[in-house]
């Protein structure tokens, strides 16, 4: 028997569709899929437009950050996956394991990222749970 | 004045140091710092072996983990500091900070990882705050 | 194609329905009613009605700290919204977000709401990522 | 060299000294003291007594939920020290970690409890990290 | 009106199912059902079956601490459900409240461990809010 | 016996103080302290100069968001605070907390605020504690 994947939540206004955006918001939609080479946009992007000063900070900052630096683009997605797994952010989690996957991380690869994330949130525990003194502290 | 960098915790139970141990907390700590090339037990292990197989499990986990595989060293240890970094864990922060410095991160590419890793916490709390739908289900 | 919402859940215990509900549940849900002006008794206290002692105490601590005060009453639904988008609660943004719109906040006062919480929980992140001291220490 | 633990932090409010309480304030701080059979008054409730009637609502209830009922004491100090490692929360862990010491767990059993809190931080975040489907949705 | 239950969500991987499962999967698959005594493979074990390392490090783990100790099988799982809930996670909420049923918790204890769980999760944040100081450092 | 506040954590990198400052973050220091009307540079910003992009970025989108919109100052202040005492950041509640008592809040409104805080980390705990079907699933 086949089921269908389903919607697992809703958001709480409604996303501005692609026709609907005008000005600024039009040509934020136009600069996001051509920046990520994607033909739709992301719901993401379409809720934020509800505010559009808030999609327009939170692009230009994500264009910036996730533009050319001394880290590429892999690890930064790595890291963004690894925030939003130890966060739970459901939609943050299947979108940038998506972006892992198109930029070439394999099954094998993600799992022993993974089991990275799963690791450190276990030693996190335990480093709160008996209130560890740091090491080596810093000069200042 | 000079002002003295103090302890910011204590543990909740007694550190069992180097000198104290025996048998296989023993092994354990002479494996710690010839695999780290460090001359001192971390905190993090003389805390947990006031219950052995606490020590020896997470131990032989993160050495596991953390050894050789697809992801190299530098990038597990920066997915390590976003965990924390997110948590909120002292201690671990310290921790990873000071092993990505020795894997050779300096100050303007740990800055550009952590704009990376305050970006996300960024965007994960807008995509909580409006409960935004995943764009793409995948197939099941 | 139209799709139908869905819910996104199930709680792991029954409901009590209002047909059920006898003595001081019943009790309860017609204050819950009458206090938030509403028709229906809202899932978290069906929910919670499995443990009348849990009811009890929760909407009598949320009727005493959501009533008159210092605070007016948007500007707590506000501080509940920002809390539940902080922690990722699905229910918890639903409900809040539906009351802070019947209270009058329209979709732009909404998104600076949510600007506010994305950039607090950016920083946050970054001074847990820095373990930045805290700049003056109050007097004790 | 012996080195003095220091204080981790200092409360952004002045806590209320116990010689300075008066009327219902100084009732609740010697039925705290009364009831855990201490002879001071902890820094949670002498900072609570800026807001009296957070001190009183949060005194009444813990004093409920944590008296009598179906769970012993030890089984509910433990479910509070889980919860104050999982949240990193310094105070309540040193409180909670006091507290299960008094009833009677060692350290040996306070690590087997430690590795199930770290255990589950663990497997926590691989279920939000993989989004995996609950196994079985009860009846609603 | 019915309405039937449906998946909240979907997982990033396939999981892999018990007919496709070979060598050491298969292997695991089998205890995991002797073991839990159970007659299907739970979602968590599928998924992580596309990285078999993973998979066998966590069921090994989770099978040594869940396994005879000093605190008993109840016990263990109320802990894993307090984190679960701490976290909100929905996976794991749903499955370890599965298993405290299972060992015997009706929905009546099962209240009074949330109303722990909702309690302290509440003073965590006071102590967090007012940065309350540690009573007792312990000595080191 | 008198004893002085200590810094309870040192930041992992060294703080760029404004005699050293040159350029864009000089610049940036002073129009941090004639924004905020203080004689000082805090250690956020004196932090993040160590990454001018970083610094940069945070700083303007700060001015931008808590500056003249919708919601007044101290509100948005409010929930910053509300923000950080659910994560849990030191730095960010001491900071904050400064922030509210300075735009006239006094510690019997802090109170209530905090109540409000402590009441719906407790009922997030528990909608994700059982799991809560939203209530009503907006249009989509």
């Amino acid at each position: 028997m086949s089921h269908q994947p389903v919607a697992d939540r809703v958001a709480t206004v409604k996303p501005v569709e692609y026709d609907q955006a005008t000005g600024r918001v039009r040509e934020i939609f136009d600069d996001i899929m051509a920046t990520k080479k994607i033909d739709f946009v992301p719901n993401m992007w379409k809720t934020l437009a509800n505010y559009p000063p808030l999609l327009d900070e939170t692009w230009q900052r994500l264009k910036r950050i996730m533009g050319p630096g001394r880290l590429d683009p892999l690890t930064k997605e790595m890291i963004a996956l690894a925030v939003s797994a130890t966060n739970g952010c459901a939609y943050c989690v299947n979108s940038h394991t998506a972006a892992v996957k198109k930029l070439g991380l394999d099954d094998e690869a993600l799992g022993e990222l993974l089991s990275v994330v799963a690791l450190f949130n276990s030693t996190n525990a335990l480093a709160e749970a008996y209130q560890i003194r740091p090491d080596v502290l810093p000069p200042q």
